[in-house]
């Protein structure tokens, strides 16, 4: 494997807290393949099974839903040292939901469910970004769907950053998730986000500090959420 | 450990096609304990660190959520041989999003974390398996979300009916969940997604062959999705 592309797939979150050499050596132990897309070539069909963990060494992809009526909808974009669809791969009905196009040249390593399987039983490092990666998804959607009930974006940012600060036992709560991610998380997009969280900032109810936000006024929140 | 335990054990979905000797050997092999609960006692609370497993040798639990207000409401009951938030062990963020409360007179086999890690290398089935769950769970929570965007009952079973048979290519198509799991998948009582079901039947747009639906009338599928 080239250097640059060693170095692209370092930075996927499966091989965190491995080095390059170590990556390397695990490489070289195992069954892959390259694979290389031009911009716009469709790379999995939706409704496709997906046997081999796809991991993004080179370009861009998109994830979309191509509706019977010739529409479109972008669902997600995923980049260089992105895995793609890893929960999947494991699924019972493991079919994809969504048709994964090249948003340009793309160059992919393509690891076998068994390859996947091995190394997981190779390394425990692995193994746990792996497992953690997939409960992380799973935390993410049932916050995702607790939030669905609620109509407006101030109530669920009100109602994320209570049960933040109710888990953490403080009034200042780290966020997990960027600004993209939090996007998606509320369902709406980032304009509207920032809009949602600026209004709350104007009115001196929060405060933020990078990935902190400092709750000023509690009462205020919960008011918000009971609408 | 019993042997009745084991037999709980052996039917627990994460080992399942290891045989009642392999387990055996396995748990012995293996850090664990074994913890008793009576009816009503408050097992962990929302919000506690989970970081050990536990899986229902006998018994039953609820997992519920405690608003500030008291007001409590059940999210899930577990039954014996099941694990408890399997998800949630590998998370970065490992806090409960439930109470478990036991609801009879409950027996917990309880494996740390280390020791659910060193079974997944141990036992390439139990690997499987635990991701094989992970997947299924957000295959699940992701369909819930496509879903809740219709109103009515209708619209959620046509349109799940509509994507399995554009994934399984027949217009006989296998449904993955039982009747409980369909209920939470439609955010639905039991007897509102029967209801949802017979009126289907007894307009003949479906037919229904144990875990098998045959869409007779297609279209009408569709023109109900589209409201």
């Amino acid at each position: 494997m080239e250097s640059r592309d060693l170095r692209a797939l370092s930075a996927c979150r499966l091989f965190s807290g491995m080095d390059i050499k170590e990556l390397e050596l695990l490489i070289e132990s195992i069954r892959h393949n390259e694979k290389k897309y031009h911009k716009d070539a469709i790379i999995r069909f939706q409704g496709d099974e997906y046997n081999e963990l796809m991991i993004i060494l080179e370009g861009q992809i998109n994830a979309e839903i191509h509706n019977p009526d010739g529409k479109k909808i972008t669902i997600e974009t995923l980049n260089k040292s992105d895995a793609v669809a890893a929960g999947v791969l494991f699924a019972s009905d493991n079919t994809l939901p969504v048709t994964v196009v090249a948003n340009t040249d793309v160059k992919l390593l393509i690891l076998p469910k068994k390859t996947v399987i091995g190394i997981c039983q190779k390394s425990e490092n692995f193994l746990l970004n792996y497992l953690q990666d997939e409960g992380n998804k799973i935390m993410f959607l049932a916050e995702k769907i607790r939030l669905l009930k609620f109509n407006s974006i101030s109530q669920k940012i009100a109602c994320h950053l209570i049960s933040l600060s109710r888990k953490q036992g403080t009034d200042s709560v780290r966020l997990h998730y960027n600004r993209e991610q939090l996007a998606d998380l509320f369902g709406v997009a980032r304009p509207s986000l920032s809009r949602g969280f600026s209004e709350f900032y104007d009115q001196g109810i929060l405060e933020s500090e990078s990935k902190i936000i400092h709750i000023l006024d509690k009462q205020s929140l919960l008011d918000i959420i009971s609408g």
